[in-house]
């Protein structure tokens, strides 16, 4: 790979594909970098973070057109354009990395019921990779096509698979997530609701009566924990930028409630994902003794959202509630990185045999 | 009535003690405000909003040894400190709201499990009106104490009263809260982990091993749902100082799952709260009908934490997943206002046999 | 005024008219609160903090066709639609607040330079009263029509007047303002760059060519001045929703600088103001001495901007910086409130001859 | 260098040194990184970001006895350490980078004047080169000892730059300049006034009556303008975390005003600076062209400060009032990376012959 990596990201205008130029530009194997926008708005006026990289939008078509000239090409596009663009893509032999919905599903029922259409590439389905590292990472350096799961779904996954499959749950009861996401998550359409002068100092809640990606997160959680998982996904945006907060509550099997310590369950965790960097180098696991009293607040030991920021690390935090027989995880990420943009450079690392984490070492802020 | 209110506000340097001082000084009937503070302060280096309010500490010695001359003492003190000073001052013949947490219990042994220590006034327990006015109106005119619960418990309260009382619940499985609070209910001790620099675009968890506030929402909870409620409290600091979020999902009882949806639950709200200034004045309930597709976020139709920041104002909004039988409750209230000094006041309205909205009325920001 | 004031909100979509709502439901001697707007949204999905209001638009044209059983029209309308429907209202006998730019020039001219546009009711500009109230209280009770500033003027203004006609500036230096004011000073209409995910933890910098809103500070700076000021105003969006900063740099006339001191100007502006609640209600000075040594930073002995919001308070604070002959002035407002609708509601209490704090008494959170 | 550089951060306690850590463990050359603190603190509760770094607090005493082991020592230390520690660690051969205020000045007199006590290594003063790399670039691979300016300097420094040296301004007035800061600018020692419930949705002004930083910048620009600059400079902080934005007013000189154009100005600072990755690669000019008309808010035009948050960037954009005369200038920064951290990266980049970009690429969020 003398001439580097050749990339395209389609859909550049949106947050998701900002970042991933933002990231692309740091990365030391890329060497072309291609965001691709309908209109005529100007890279700079849209993503003012990057004046001076030199990047300007290409139009998709003439992009996907030259495919067979680009080793990877990212979609940040909406619900259903990925499914258009990808066979002719695949066929031009370039590699592809979805970051929309459209290849999450296995099933192309599971996709039906969840969007309420019609999938148009379903025998495409079975050979994407569901792209998390962390779990995937063997099937990724052979993989055509990697579906990324959104950052509810990441985030969650990395918070809860020790648990799930360390047979910690009691699956007859539903698993609570209260998710918080940065206001990036809503995009950058304009729309009254979202203005600054509406969430300053607000939270907002959405799709109470049942988020889209609920079915995505019951049908990965159910593989890890080997049984049917009911997940209560609630989510709102507060009242940040950037990242997302998800608290876990799972009710632990009768027989190991108790038993059961914060202290074995960090170590579950620590057994699974490492310490520092060795082991999972993007997972961190916050397992500081608990200063203080019983009744004192002692912020420190579990993670704080801002310090993932601008990384792609997910911080992990958890205690135990004994008397109720109830795990609390806390796990966070930056909800454009390893959420989204940066998740998918460190599967294109793995797809193309490189060091998993060019590009994407730097700490949150 | 001629003379007016006269208030005393011990543990005036606080929040909440900030905020008795605003309110009072807005309302009609109260005529002189006495805050007391430990050192030397300035009230308006503390309280900036107040500046050119004339208020001043006063000793909190000197307060309470003058009490026969005060109609009404508002406590704002750290636990422990209020079941020391009550019984002097009821035998001064000046009634109490206890803003603390030490005459919450009706019971002495659910106060030491709680607090850890032994009520050096147990015999005041019993006397005491539990202060939430929408529950207990009729008790508070012949109350000579009145204990006020905290932001998270009154919030959850009244956002879950209905469902309770209306047998919705399945109480066989955890009811889960995911409390998000501003900043203010960390209270104004400089502390490196509440700085600015730190909380800021983050989200901050704590006691996620059971919050405090957790048994005193249990008992409260299952005394209106006529059984056992195990709750499971899940609590942060958001990127705000003023406000409390809640988000609570109720499992529906099975033989009701089918047939509920979200406007049979709204019609239960509305018939226990009443609309706009008819019925509950302080509640009201967000029966937004729902707008655009499924998957489209509609943000409003549920409530705005930021729409009733500086109000007494409880907003409820709510959702039926009723592909997983879990209603999800969302209640908002300003914790200074609402979830303390506001209700405080409520309750001194009712006492005093004044109009319950009396310097109260005031719409959220 | 048996029946109370009847009053109307032509524009009542927006922050300021949705603020006017705000007030008058709260003000005493109001008894009818009639919004309009165009289109075809509900007024508490726009409004979610008026939620149970019971508050609905009305359709402006028709407001304006029953004007003469209405007792006064505010107007939160767009450039350029005041001075088409003043007339009208004028005739119809009811008395008019306008809080737009449209009458706040006394001289056609320089409407027609500042606004790039002809006036088409000049005949009304020197009838209207500038409605400030601190400056021309005795104006207003005959007044048919007031054209209120903007808040970078109101606050502006308030700020420097003691200043000004103390005879303290040298005015052939420029006079700096920096403010930095909330986005809700932005306005409701959808826009990418107003996005909460864009502004958030910024700082939006705008209009730095020359503010439309300068000629009209120079024109009643030079007024209070005596002689000609030129304004060199820098304004931005800061991080919240709402207030406006305003900080205000004037070098001081030569002979005066070295005796001057920050504790000389206080006292100024106590004897133009007065102190608390005695002089001018809704101005108060911060003239905490100082604390601490030289270098330390003492946030105390200025005003807090988060201490006025919510309220119709104007706070002001100051230093001297005695090596270089300049003095600096903070004054800080809630936008919406002091800088917008509460001051309009200000001038209604001394038009119509009530108590001039009516409905607007409430301190700042 | 085959062992790579072996750094020390002496005084790794504060926001600047967690940052240089920050930014140390991503540099490429970097091998070694000694942290120090005083008391017990755990590096990582003291950062959670750099959760999993393996990182912890030496002792300083310790590192700096055995300095001859180490390459290079960064100084994030309070006023007068530096100047007790520089002579002992030069001595044992260790280059220093000194983010302290003691080295700033080149005359001991200055000094006494700004901070009111002795140098205590005058002679050092004169061999300190200032930290600005875009300025002493050529002095540094030779320096011992870089003496970094603070992030106000900084910033302001390159904003005004090509102005001064151009001869555009008038220095018969003073130059105004306008500061908001991050709070993490404010320190991390609990302070009720900086507290997150104080600061958010405010702005927090302070040090008006003369600014610390004030004579240092003054020095620094007269010599770039080759003429005595007085500098109007006012502080706050903002309601964010990181970033300073600065806005500078420049009186133009008399016979300049008429023709001078923004797009003269604009060229004026890409001639110095250059554009993108040619010229100065971390200060970027936004010469975006006006869009809409000219009332018409366009924010596009000019830098946001949130686009620099996590990098070494500073982004300068600029107007003119061509009725008034005044050239405005934003100028932004992190102000813990450019305007701390980075700025001394860059500089020991330069000092040990390294790429001036190493480790420091990183666009902002």
């Amino acid at each position: 790979m003398s001439k580097g990596i050749q990339a395209a990201v389609v859909g550049g205008t949106g947050y998701a594909g900002g970042e991933m130029c933002r990231l692309l530009l740091n990365h030391p194997e890329v060497t072309e970098i291609v965001p691709t926008a309908r209109g005529d708005e100007s890279f700079e006026r849209l993503h003012p973070n990057l004046l001076g990289s030199g990047l300007e939008f290409a139009d998709a078509e003439d992009v996907t057109a030259r495919a067979d000239t680009l080793d990877v090409v990212f979609l940040c596009t909406p619900s259903g354009e990925a499914m258009r663009r990808v066979p002719k893509l695949l066929e031009a032999g370039v590699r592809v990395i979805d970051l929309s919905a459209d290849f999450r599903f296995a099933d192309p029922n599971a996709y039906r019921t969840a969007y309420g259409a019609e999938h148009s590439a379903p025998d495409l389905l079975s050979e994407a990779v569901y792209g998390v590292t962390e779990i995937n990472r063997d099937r990724l350096p052979q993989a055509r096509l990697a579906a990324n799961p959104g950052c509810y779904v990441i985030t969650a996954l990395l918070g809860l698979e020790p648990l799930l499959t360390g047979g910690f749950a009691a699956l007859d009861s539903p698993l609570h997530i209260a998710a918080v996401n940065g206001t990036t998550g809503a995009g950058n359409k304009p729309r009254t609701e979202t203005l600054h002068a509406e969430v300053f100092g607000s939270m907002l809640p959405y799709s109470l009566q049942g988020h889209r990606h609920a079915p995505e997160l019951e049908d990965r959680l159910s593989a890890l924990a080997g049984g049917a998982v009911t997940v209560d996904l609630s989510t709102a945006h507060g009242n940040f930028a950037r990242g997302i907060y998800i608290q876990s509550s799972v009710r632990i099997r009768a027989e190991l409630r108790e038993e059961l310590t914060r202290e074995l369950l960090l170590s579950r965790y620590v057994e699974r994902y490492g310490t520092g960097s060795g082991g999972e180098y993007f997972v961190r696991i916050n397992d500081q003794p608990r200063l203080g009293g019983l009744t004192d607040k002692d912020y420190g030991r579990y993670p704080s959202l801002a310090g993932v920021v601008g990384s792609n690390f997910c911080h992990i935090g958890l205690d135990y509630d004994d008397k109720r027989g109830i795990a609390k995880v806390v796990s966070v990420t930056d909800n454009l990185v390893k959420g989204a943009a940066g998740s998918a450079i460190q599967n294109m690392n793995v797809m193309f045999g490189l060091d998993e984490t060019a590009g994407l070492r730097s700490y949150g802020l």
